[in-house]
């Protein structure tokens, strides 16, 4: 009756502490700490070492304890047992944040006035654009999607969405697929990107797609917003649209390799926002609860919410 | 049949063509143009200079161009004529963007993952509040303040509200007058204002208020933004909070002079955010609409909407 807590990159013994306290009669190791392979009936995974969850006999699921599930279906020895996403509505809010927080700064010219500040100049420009004359596309229609669309709408924004699959939602105009690709992208000007990472989608970020954005939009070009993941984006496409003017600016929480090196342009780059992979963290609190409740769920033998359909890697 | 455009601090011209364009059929003059002060049956205004409106025999309105109209109730040459505020769906969305945008800021940490990205250094705090963690109390519940209330408890903000007198909201708690300020401001971690300049109101923003936030948030310190007035403000004394730790930060957006002198330490100040009064800058088109609209309400004999009271002063 043991869970296995396999996280790399992050802190573990928030999670560890976590767990302890939300099932007090099971036991919680971490990886590292010594256990027996036949043990393990749970794992809790982020970053896990591809393979470790190879030769676990008994094994009957494993819970990924942040939004992506890419570091698990892109290991070559996962098992077959269900793979459990995080839907956690504190996870999913806090992206939402991290979204209208930067739309909301690239329609305010948050940086530019930072920087008239630094120089103690008062300018007021009278003719800034209001969220209503900014277009922003989402790509990627699940839970985060959708909840940072609508509340993006709520601010004034004119919001479409995007997704592999038509989607229809209320209130929201959608395209979806490659053949709707091109309207939404032309109808853009801030692209919101929160799709999952799957071999589809890997470099989908690239000059070919960002070339496409709308030429005519009112903050002087298109800004892409990045919160999905950094294999999403060809770096050097990106930083080539902006030096080119293709991009006005981008803002970008992931990269395609974490921590982003210190050697990276983007840290310097004057019209790039870089975050430290922190749009939208997992907290143990939260998560922790869902990953029991799905133990809990899994016991009681009723269908588990969540799960990974590993063909579509989300 | 004319209308007055008496503007300071703003560019004029944009105005006077709006003006002219919805009202093709009247004489326009700006201020400093010739006009015959018996012409004059309506003016819109700005900041303008007092007593500019004495002696004119029939005027019949005056319209604020801008949603505070302290600038009118405060010249003491002002005729007793009907003074209308603007409220304006632009005007008020474009507040929200700001006011939710700068708490969003100050709950993610926006200065510090600036200057993070500046020294190219990867951290990511994994202890940041969620927005339901942070109480945001909004001071001044008119049309301004109840839409940016309700955007921020979109987002997900723990939102409160304070006005002069008794105001029932639907799923807002309030609190009113002297007896409910101490309440509403020991639960307030960001304290946003968008109080009307009054009498009453005029320096509020001081150090015994502000030592009244609450000391036990979540973001380390309570946060002031002032998108209200300039007047609501004491410098001097959110300076001294801000060092002796009784404030984290501030976000003002207007000051006891406009524009803020070159001098002001408020500028260099590392915890305060400066921006030149461009909250909700009214932009003729829409602002220019609403003034036709009352004329012609006046003209066709139906009570003007959105009148102020001279008594109150909004």
């Amino acid at each position: 009756m043991t869970l296995l807590v396999a996280i790399t990159g992050w802190e573990v013994a928030p999670w560890v502490e976590r767990f302890r306290r939300l099932l007090p009669d099971r036991r919680v190791v971490a990886l590292g700490e010594p256990y027996e392979p036949d043990e393990i009936l749970y794992a809790a995974a982020w970053k896990h070492p591809p393979g470790t969850f190879a030769g676990l006999p008994n094994l009957r699921a494993i819970f990924s304890l942040g939004a992506g599930v890419d570091h698990l279906v892109g290991d070559p020895a996962l098992p077959d047992v269900p793979v459990v996403r995080v839907v956690d509505e504190d996870l999913t809010n806090r992206m939402s944040e991290y979204v209208v927080l930067h739309c909301l700064a690239h329609l305010r010219q948050a940086r530019l006035y930072d920087g008239l500040q630094r120089e103690r100049r008062w300018w007021d420009d009278r003719h800034q654009p209001a969220a209503r004359d900014v277009r922003v596309g989402v790509m990627g229609l699940g839970v985060l999607g959708l909840d940072a669309a609508r509340k993006l709408q709520v601010m004034g924004f004119d919001v479409a969405g995007w997704s592999r699959s038509p989607k229809s939602v209320e209130g929201l105009p959608t395209f979806a697929g490659e053949t709707g690709l091109d309207a939404f992208l032309a109808r853009t000007d801030i692209l919101v990107c929160l799709l999952p990472l799957t071999p589809d989608t890997r470099g989908i970020l690239r000059e070919s797609l960002l070339t496409r954005l709308a030429r005519d939009g009112r903050l002087g070009g298109p800004v892409l917003v990045n919160a999905g993941r950094g294999g999403l984006q060809v770096e050097a496409d990106i930083l080539r649209c902006l030096d080119a003017g293709v991009l006005k600016a981008a803002t970008l929480d992931v990269f395609e390799t974490e921590p982003l090196p210190a050697a990276s342009p983007l840290w310097g780059h004057p019209a790039v926002t870089v975050t430290p992979h922190n749009a939208a963290m997992s907290a143990p609190d939260a998560v922790g609860a869902q990953v029991a409740d799905g133990i809990f769920t899994m016991e009681s033998g009723m269908p588990l919410r969540h799960r990974v359909d590993p063909a579509r890697g989300y």
